[in-house]
């Protein structure tokens, strides 16, 4: 099973209205499928030309390794030269700090991940949980 | 002046609802902001994992460029070599068929872009173009 | 859903034992999931080194597309700039000529593909094929 | 001389095997000849989809450098910006943590490497040279 883009939207909508309830900085928010593939994205107005390439890294790595990039970041704290090796292996597709969080159905299968970026990353995985569970579904972060 | 993320949703809902309408094959939809970069994707349920590369090429070869994909197909019919480099100079981010549509407001500066991807480049054309004056902005396909 | 570590192996010991059977050349199979990613793999003894990528490439193509290799090689019959493009979109990783066979199950849904080389393209696709069929998987080359 | 497809399976088969005998999380292993091309891959289901180029890194950095990917990780502790730099060197196909395995024939010689991801390097490890020792090879690990 993979994330429907009903429920890629609600992730979406949920976690900008979390920022903006919070007053955090413009959020990008991009959800993905099991394999890593976009399914949506959106960079709300004001926040920086490159936010789709952090968040979609954030979520990315959390997909193609399987934990939320927040371990990885406990990872690159203890070997940076191993995170540092899996980014070259990924293509730069790669962010190792908080906001990829991996989305997990009821039985606990990962059915794709959602990156956030804009705000400080505990804020972005804020937003980020706020707009998972609202859909729904169970946030790994 | 660019696209806001409040028109880029206009755009891709009411593209996505031609198809519909019109009984396309699933779509995938981008909106670029005036310098290329990603505001809002979504990719309907059913479309294969790669459309987004697809949408973004279209929509990011317009952009650079300057004209609609359109255009570039044409290019590319009478000189195919020379679309072949341009291809390579944009690291691949460029796809010479019909669905690549520029996005201009109403004193004709170009503010965007979008791309269409899923079902034939006409049909994509048609569902963009629709999305694109159903948020009051100018296509030029 | 998604092909098993199981049927993949089926697949790719059953396809081998056709090219023995048709004394086909060494040939070469991949099985990738339905996101594109590398699930399973088999070289032949006396196959040239390069033969992931070929078969890696005729796979991927046909999951990113959602079309089989034979219907790509149509396409850059009557576009080549068209195909160029997309393999640029997907970095090379696209190679357009018969042996790109989509999987898919019996609702019909894409579950995989898997990509054979080392023959011509119509007999790698024959090899591919009768593969796919003893998995009790509908192939669609 | 170089692995065959029948050792290369046997070492896949006999390393999964042992990750299944200790309760390890799903493997993912690569087979690599001594010109360090993929001659066979398997990946366990449950494995996140990222896995082949975890291990493909690890086993390549390995044929590539001459010496095992546990090495490669002595050297990173030691001097990361020379890891950081052979990583760039070798297109990010070389990740420094133990799990990348160097086989030798009983003369000593590199007939290939396996590479073997998914549960902590040391038990990558362990699960990797028992399946090299069960096809009669010898690991350097």
């Amino acid at each position: 099973m993979t994330i429907s883009l009903n429920k890629a939207r609600t992730i979406i909508r949920k976690t900008l209205a979390k920022g903006r309830e919070m007053d955090f900085k413009p959020l990008s928010v991009v959800v993905l499928d099991a394999g890593g593939h976009l399914q949506a994205f959106e960079r709300e107005d004001g926040a920086s030309p490159g936010r789709f390439g952090i968040a979609h890294g954030k979520a990315h790595g959390a997909i193609m390794l399987g934990i939320p990039s927040s371990a990885q970041m406990a990872r690159a704290e203890a070997q940076a030269y191993f995170i540092n090796a899996v980014n070259g292996v990924f293509d730069g597709k790669l962010v190792p700090v908080p906001g990829g969080i991996l989305l997990r159905d009821k039985r606990g299968d990962v059915i794709g991940a959602v990156g956030v970026t804009g705000d400080t990353s505990e804020n972005d995985v804020i937003a980020g949980v706020a707009g998972i569970e609202a859909a729904g579904l169970i946030a790994q972060a």
